[in-house]
């Protein structure tokens, strides 16, 4: 197949970031997708209704056709009454990250156990529970692993709580995510299909390519793929994209994040082309996920063609792209997005 | 106890680099070794007799007082009358780099066994073979791991040649080096005995920690800190002090490499101590290389107190050390190399 047309997509995990970067980097996302589930580890971060309707508005302003699909973080400190409220406001999905795990967790979760009750109200109202799944006292590898059992256990006390696993990295999450009920869902980045550790700090460091979870061993790459491209609802498309200025990747304490938003799709097409699986394509990006959060399917389109290669730009507005400078086989030749 | 006083110490593996950088980094390890294994992988490398006579005096221009114990690096190209040229120059090591392992390894070692005779010469004339011990085209976890059978294959092939497989870092090369006869021994760094993947990708990326081969697991480096301090002659210190300018380590493409020269006796000391195994610190540092090696023992001392505290630089010649500007709790007080 030389091309491709398919229901615009959604991205169900994006960081949009706050004051200039958020100007750079979400016209990517408005340009390729219809909705975003918008990341709340802003800094500072998005953990009650006012800063969801200051932040939205901070969105529409620099990408005004993209429908931000809104979240909050928790922390401790959230109340059940934190969760009505940002019901209110129109916030589908609430995010726990573990106290530390990655950029701008450290007023994380340090006792999951304690959210319980903020879990059982996230069920009654119906709000979606997005997950960072990783213990981060444990070694970086294993990570992901170690939180599967917690996983198990809030699904199980929560039986009618949807729950999603957000950025799988590991065979383990995959086989995990299978064997839960059908409230159990998962993201897999475009970046986590691509990368091993090797491809971090294999050859020389690459900070460009460092991401938390950290991308794992070349089997669970493949088994992430298998299950992006096998057609089962429970997997769809969230990127992660995670945009940092180059002097924060390049430098002695580096961020972790890849930014690829202005790559995700094209390099999508790439994977499910070489999987035999295009036809699957579309379910991944633009079905699963609406179906996932109860929403109703797009009505654009978006339309991938290999007629031409295209050379991934080495930087845009200060941030350096997933893939920099490297050639793509696909590339969006029109987009309408609705 | 509160000081201890050793023979001055060898350093069994060193990146010296040449030019300016030679010149900012070679101080640090004439001021508390009395003897260094030079490394041979300067760019341009070191390959033959000629070019150690000539690397040999330039060292010596900057760091006058250190016994330098010079080194060849062993390439597809290295015949037996390298050897032989090299021995008469009083070249005590030949260096495998398996091609593509590390820095500046492109003309590495691409088939081991076709340097047999090369092998075979070395045995014949007393020349030790240093190993860089990884099969780089492995998952970057596994790629010690990996190469040992290729060392248990050279030490079973030529049970006269002195082999050191060098910074080692996991649990399964200790291991190995244990239950191989007495010709095989290996060299533990001070940072594998620091660090873990944690400290490299574990939290933000950290370029100055980022080292090849990669830092293993918990349990890797706790078995290797038992090895050093065991008061077994097969572990010496080589510590792979591998500076490499700030710029070429905060960049999109990380160098490989720790700069631990002025910070290695320190923190041996420290780590000995709290192994309360002070006692076999002389032996790793000053007597158990120089009896492998053939060497007569060292005649002077170096003291090291724990009465005060010394904050590590920041840089040296831009350069950033191990541990900048972290505490340690010993400090070289007083150092008479001879």
């Amino acid at each position: 197949m030389r091309s491709i047309t398919i229901r615009s997509p959604d991205d169900f995990h994006v960081h949009l970031r706050r004051g200039s970067l958020l100007s750079s980097v979400a016209p990517f996302t408005e340009q390729y997708f219809s909705r975003a589930l918008v990341m709340p580890n802003t800094s500072p971060a998005i953990m009650e209704a006012e800063q969801v309707i200051r932040y939205q508005e901070e969105i529409r302003l620099v990408a005004p056709r993209l429908q931000t699909l809104m979240t909050i973080k928790l922390t401790m400190r959230t109340t059940k009454a934190t969760i009505a409220a940002a019901k209110l406001v129109g916030v589908v999905a609430a995010k726990l990250y573990p106290e530390g795990v990655t950029t701008n967790s450290q007023d994380g979760v340090s006792s999951i156990e304690s959210l319980y009750p903020i879990f059982e109200a996230m069920q009654e109202v119906g709000m979606v529970l997005c997950l960072h799944g990783e213990l981060p006292e444990m070694f970086v590898m294993d990570r992901e692993w170690a939180f599967l059992e917690t996983l198990q256990a809030i699904s199980m006390t929560f039986p009618r709580l949807k729950i999603v696993l957000e950025h799988i990295t590991t065979s383990d999450a995959v086989k995990m995510v299978l064997q839960l009920p059908d409230t159990v869902a998962a993201t897999i980045t475009v970046h986590h299909m691509k990368l091993t550790l090797d491809d971090v700090v294999g050859g020389l460091l690459k900070p460009h390519n460092f991401c938390k979870p950290i991308p794992k061993r070349h089997v669970d790459k493949n088994v992430l793929i298998g299950a992006a491209t096998s057609g089962n609802p429970k997997f769809f498309l969230g990127t992660d994209s995670a945009p940092h200025l180059i002097e924060n990747k390049e430098c002695a304490s580096g961020c972790a994040g890849v930014f690829t938003a202005p790559v995700a799709l094209q390099c999508l097409a790439e994977i499910f082309d070489n999987e035999e699986s295009l036809e699957f394509l579309e379910a991944f990006t633009s079905e699963f996920g609406a179906q996932f959060y109860g929403l109703p399917l797009n009505e654009g389109t978006i339309t991938l063609r290999r007629d031409e290669r295209w050379v991934v730009s080495t930087q845009y507005g200060g941030v350096v792209p997933f893939l920099a400078g490297e050639t793509l086989q696909w590339w969006v030749s029109q987009s309408v997005i609705r």
